[in-house]
């Protein structure tokens, strides 16, 4: 049977989920089939009798579940005869620092130079409560105070990202030879900023461009959508 | 036979290396025995022929290596009936995007706090060569110039191990349940800080406590040197 993978989409139903990417990207690693459904934020608590806040939302058969952890590790319970996404309790672990990691260092300053892109790309009718959710965590900033003179909040972010740039200074990937659930939450970070974010990210001559277009192009180019460029 | 483990100390034998007491867990964690030779900078290039500029360096019957990860491939290698250091090639990946992370944002933070302690407690014949080398990287700075304020770099220092605290609040361990080289790694450096740095670097109530708690405690007590306090 097919997943169903509810996806957050903007006007033009590219996926904004960065969390919703690394499903997509756990789904294609484990060979399973999978059909999107696009939702606008409005839409989430209207899904699954409003049991869930957030994507990714999966539905495979009568299991229904949110939560990106919960589902990698449901899909590796589930399929146990296709490619685990984690083969030992120590890479789970690892992943989850990995996530903690890009979470608090990453994607929080992505966040802080494309959160008005974002509000800029969503559906018109997201568009209220995306402002007044996001500018409740904002300090009273609105998003337009909160992004002005954001282009120099991008060095700190090229910095931060030394670490990927270390590892992948000696393997392909971030799990080794192969891609692991840590570039799929790397690939989602990036490919998130990518759908919205108006200024480059990184420097033209950046090492993790190379990374970032071996991600792309997996799995039949699951990662090729329109993007804004990432570097410049 | 018995591994030999060349060590770096410091002027009461206590070892100064990060990099060697990774070795030291590494060493526990395969159940392998092994037997420490303390040295000063100015032996390492005596040791085994002048092949080697850096501790850890083992020797194992005829075969003799420096480079942690070297050798801890190599344990995992010569050794396959002992518990593995990394038991899949995403495992020793992670091992290494975690080893970047924490040499370049915490170590590095360590160091600019605790370089001239380092200096105090050496050996007083390796003192002249420490002073030099590490002034050499310092862009002109004496190390008393260069830790002068040092209490002001230990919010940051705080901050940047948030990713570590995300992860110890879902798992006992970096590896998860049980320890990994992840821990191994971390557990290095901050026995490296403890024992010369004359300022507590934690606070009192940083979750990070009890990680360190129980990885000072592991294999019988192997990291219970005698420390600085770490936080207070």
């Amino acid at each position: 049977m097919t997943i169903r993978l509810y996806d957050l989409v903007e006007a033009k139903d590219r996926s904004i989920s960065p969390f919703v990417w690394r499903i997509k990207y756990a789904l294609a690693h484990k060979g399973l089939d999978f059909e999107t459904q696009p939702v606008g934020f409005g839409d989430i608590p209207k899904l699954c009798g409003g049991k869930y806040k957030t994507v990714p939302i999966i539905e495979d058969g009568a299991v229904s579940m949110n939560e990106s952890l919960a589902i990698a590790d449901y899909l590796d319970k589930a399929y146990p005869d296709r490619p685990a996404i984690f083969a030992t309790p120590q890479e789970r672990a690892m992943a989850r620092f990995f996530d903690g990691w890009f979470g608090l260092e990453i994607m929080n300053r992505m966040f802080a130079i494309n959160v008005l892109d974002i509000h800029n790309h969503a559906r018109t009718s997201d568009q209220p409560y995306f402002r007044q959710s996001r500018e409740a965590r904002l300090g009273g900033k609105t998003l337009e105070q909160f992004t002005e003179g954001r282009e120099a909040k991008i060095p700190e972010l090229r910095n931060a990202l030394r670490p990927m740039r270390a590892a992948l200074s000696a393997a392909p990937f971030l799990g080794g030879d192969a891609p692991s659930y840590a570039d799929y939450i790397a690939l989602g970070g990036f490919i998130w900023a990518g759908t919205v974010c108006t200024v480059p990210l990184l420097a033209a001559d950046d090492k993790l461009n190379d990374w970032l277009a071996r991600g792309l192009d997996l799995y039949n180019g699951l990662g090729r959508v329109e993007l804004y460029p990432l570097s410049a």
